[in-house]
């Protein structure tokens, strides 16, 4: 949900006194298809906010890659670095978003609830016609686009959220959460040699024990790609670049582990994953905006990300990476990762 | 020489608002076979004071071991933080060095110039009769034990520094003292972008270098090993635990480059290296001290040290680790590194 930077709107989640906690979403409201909560699934009607930099905002570009959901939802991308008022549009012509109008997320915020205290954060959904936030709880935004959002998939759409499959799910998903997910923030925001050590056991433990498990399967549950594969990609391709030095992650790299480098690099050059990464943004955002961790700003040449793309062979371990589907094609042009921030 | 710490005594060493720029030694007095300059070769006279975190202290802490002067010339370990006095002999009883009596190395500096403006470096070799200190002259330091110290060295010793050899062994040391040994401190300590990146980059364009140099040879000048190969040493056994984080030198991990890796672990495993390496010094050091570049403080729990151990197979190259000479013995077990700080 990215909102560490912002410490000024939200200090409970950026590096301080106290030890690092992550915030529950505020904004809950949920998008379905019989329409509930007040927002019923419209095609053109929301628009995805997202940081390219932000592992929990990235999950929602994945899913709604992989479902064919861009016609549906549209997709602003905010520039990977907040200011003083947090996420911003200035990426986009004369500072705007084209579609919203404004120039800060913020906005969108305000116009859901004047003055609200907590922090700004992505992945969020925004109303267009009325330009408030519906949502920016990233636990739910992505089970809801496999579920509610099915009328307007794309044909050949994967199930990302298999009903029979859900129970493993959630255990494996909450491990990965607690341990690697948001573990890694908690060493890197640790303020004492003690929090950092306990938080970085948890880190490698639980990326042992999945190297274990991914082993002798292509993906985390079942046999083909689900939410739970997301949810590890998009801490695992952030791992090297930024979580393995800047959050002192350093027992060895991605890199290291080959059961784990293999299984990302194929998630990586699946369509849907890899297309949607921005390893400048990633570095960026990281580097520049944490200053009580990176005092100096410079952001690190390295690494070297010519592997990314090297063969992996997982597909000599089986599965059917979209299950009874297919894969998505490529994203539409303007939503292209730049090049110069690919491997 | 690891005044980096020393901000206050030595600017310009520091991390700091100008470039990075390493001082030269002020006091370059030569303790020699003649005594030319006043300070006569003699067993037991003087002390060499040393922090196990620096590595050019560390140059001369190998160079001690592999000629066999550990009775000729004795040995202080400071503690890897300095404080606002800068190196101190808070790990000695009573935080007294028990030879010297002192408790700050500036004690040796004051008793030599008073008032000297300059930083407190290690090493530092000290005449213990008079308690003024001699020399901080790293790159003479060593040399003059290879060459001025014969007489008291032990039986089997090799030549560290071959006559015909030293033509070569000088030009290659020069671009890896430029590229290498201070390239990663000038990119660590670097304060804007440009600098770090050009910084960045001829550290790895040296790495390249040295390992197509090394790919086909055991040692890097001639069939021994030769003080280019010390020099060399002491900036690569700290390279992944600490200029690859700390000072963003992060292309990749020295253990990603085969060559280079299994050429560290040779020398490490050869006596008279791995046996003046302290991990836990040289990670404690630069993580505490430099709070410019690491504000918390915190020290990484990685990387993984257990391969410093397995095997190189460098043997395969040919090549007489100590040419016409024989290994040291073990060091005496006063100065042993404590297990807990070794791999």
């Amino acid at each position: 949900m990215s909102r560490e930077g912002d410490g000024t709107m939200d200090g409970n989640e950026k590096y301080g006194k106290k030890p690092f906690k992550r915030s529950k979403s505020h904004f809950a409201d949920r998008i379905t298809a019989d329409g509930a909560d007040g927002w019923p699934v419209e095609a053109g009607r929301y628009r995805l906010v997202i940081s390219r930099a932000c592992p929990w905002a990235s999950r929602a570009a994945i899913s709604r890659r992989l479902l064919g959901l861009e016609d549906a939802l549209s997709l602003a991308v905010t520039d990977p670095l907040q200011d003083e008022r947090s996420w911003r549009f200035t990426l986009d012509p004369d500072g705007k978003d084209p579609v919203l109008g404004i120039r800060y997320l913020h906005e969108a915020y305000d116009a859901r609830e004047r003055d609200y205290p907590g922090g700004v954060s992505v992945p969020a959904v925004v109303d267009v016609p009325s330009g408030r936030l519906v949502t920016n709880d990233f636990q739910q935004i992505t089970l809801d686009l496999a579920t509610e959002w099915t009328d307007l998939h794309r044909p050949g759409a994967p199930d990302l959220y298999p009903q029979e499959l859900r129970e493993e799910m959630h255990e494996v998903m909450e491990g990965v959460y607690r341990d690697l997910n948001n573990g890694v923030y908690r060493a890197g925001f640790a303020t004492g040699q003690a929090e950092y050590e306990a938080a970085f056991e948890d880190v490698f433990r639980r990326l042992g024990l999945l190297s274990e498990r991914l082993a002798g399967r292509r993906y985390l549950v079942g046999e083909s790609i689900t939410e739970a594969d997301i949810r590890l990609f998009t801490t695992l391709v952030r791992f090297d670049a930024v979580y393995h030095g800047h959050f002192k992650c350093n027992r060895y790299k991605l890199t290291e582990d080959p059961v784990l480098w293999a299984y990302t690099r194929d998630l990586y050059q699946t369509p849907g994953f890899g297309d949607t990464v921005d390893f400048d943004h990633i570095k960026r955002h990281y580097y520049e905006v944490h200053t009580g961790v990176n005092p100096t700003g410079i952001v690190p040449c390295g690494p070297d990300l010519s592997g990314w793309t090297s063969p992996h062979h997982r597909e000599q371990l089986g599965g059917r990476p979209f299950g009874d589907g297919t894969p998505p094609p490529p994203p539409p042009p303007e939503e292209e990762v730049p090049a110069a921030h690919r491997p």
